[in-house]
């Protein structure tokens, strides 16, 4: 038995998220295919989470144990040959047997992108989301660092959410600012970029639509503190529309990190 | 009767070519029904060129003879309600009666783009041309300046070009390069961005295939002055995939830019 773990790219649009669910097109559903096509094995595949529908990932994670004896520098080509363009495995990699995509992920990095200008780019119109008016760049970056640290972020998940424990720990959260190339100030794009230990359903998306209404002055940087301290949904901005979110990075620590860096296979 | 000019960007995915063809979904047709459904007016509209399936545009220019009424400061918004997001009016202004697209257009500026990465971006793969291994950046930038000036480009145009003349004017043609994160020589993103008084059918295509070679060390930067002189399509490089190519700009001179400049809607 092996465990394989892949890096994958994947461009959201098309899919009804990546868990597989019955008579959707899902990005698992696609891997799994995949895999099946190429060693006759029904598995699953762990990934370190899923993504919504329309929600892209640069580098998502996932691992799937297989009885199949393919080398290891053969896997990439091979099943990206059996994966529609929209997909497209970046690295295979040889785990240890404990590694698993999710329990061991140290951090995860998401990142939300939105473009202030007067019209959306077309080419980028499936990945970044579209605000026509110039947005107060300075108070998103002052509004954003409130929620770097510990705390309990159930004003910024579903009330669907079934997790026992709403606390996370944000490592970091920052803006990143492309000013526009006519110098209006708050136009351009501004990405939102959130490191943390784990993230609730909807968090980032909540998270990203809070800070555009930062951005809009419709609430100010110290609205943050009290916005986690209420634990109320109703009292945090709206949830962000998916197109504009990427599931940036997945870190792992220790061993299966090594792992990583010394079986990558192109 | 006033004669409205607009610029235009769109992603050429999903269309059969700008020209309007009976059951065909095209650019220009999209545009058309839009005009009607706002105005009523079953007019055509005229390009500074067309461009084919998977042929995408930063900056078309186009336009049209209308008796509405409507302000010029409105037609951008009301256009664009009625467009599909992969076409998206960017500018609207008012121009000269005797303004033609096409006809009045001093230069164009082409811009082929590929990605000489191990894996394509899969968040750019409908923009770029995949090519999996490390091309001659130095002999490709070589080769280019070899067109630039008045030649007659019949070894760069389809055999089926019925044009009088095949001789065009390059002012300018140069590579821009970024290179990869990775260091790698060869690899990365590698622009051809072509500028002339005008472009035979499918010829940007060509000289980009023959860029290719170049930089597969397939042919060297001065074979280019002889392929020229072949004045035969054979010698020259294949036709370049259609999706790594964007009209980028059309410059008018005089008048027509002047009214460009003071007469814009946003």
């Amino acid at each position: 038995m092996r465990n394989i773990g892949m890096l994958v790219s994947y461009d959201g649009t098309a899919y009804s998220g990546f868990q597989i669910q019955p008579n959707e097109d899902t990005v698992q559903g696609r891997i799994e295919q995949a895999i099946k096509m190429l060693t006759n094995e029904s598995i699953s595949i762990h990934a370190s989470g899923r993504t919504d529908a329309g929600v892209h990932a640069y580098g998502q994670v996932f691992n799937f144990m297989t009885e199949s004896a393919i080398p290891i520098d053969r896997w990439t080509i091979a099943i990206n040959s059996r994966l529609p363009d929209d997909i497209v495995i970046r690295e295979t990699w040889e785990a240890p047997l404990s590694f698993h995509s999710r329990y061991s992920s140290k951090r995860k990095t998401y990142r939300y992108s939105i473009i202030a200008e007067r019209k959306p780019d077309v080419f980028r119109r499936l990945t970044e989301f579209f605000y026509p008016k110039p947005l107060n760049v300075r108070a998103m970056q002052e509004a954003i660092t409130h929620i770097i640290g510990e705390h309990d972020f159930t004003s910024f998940t579903s009330p669907k959410s079934t997790k026992v424990s709403n606390v996370r720990t944000i490592y970091d959260a920052h803006i990143e600012y492309e000013p526009s190339v006519t110098g209006e100030e708050g136009r351009g794009r501004i990405h939102i970029v959130v490191t943390g230990n784990g993230f609730l359903y909807n968090m980032v998306r909540i998270i990203a639509g809070t800070m555009i209404r930062v951005g809009q002055g419709k609430l100010a940087p110290h609205d943050i503190p009290r916005i986690l301290e209420a634990k109320n949904r109703q009292v945090a901005g709206p949830l962000a529309v998916p197109q504009g979110l990427m599931l940036w990075s997945v870190e792992y620590g220790g061993e299966e990190r090594l792992d990583l860096i010394n079986n990558v296979s192109e």
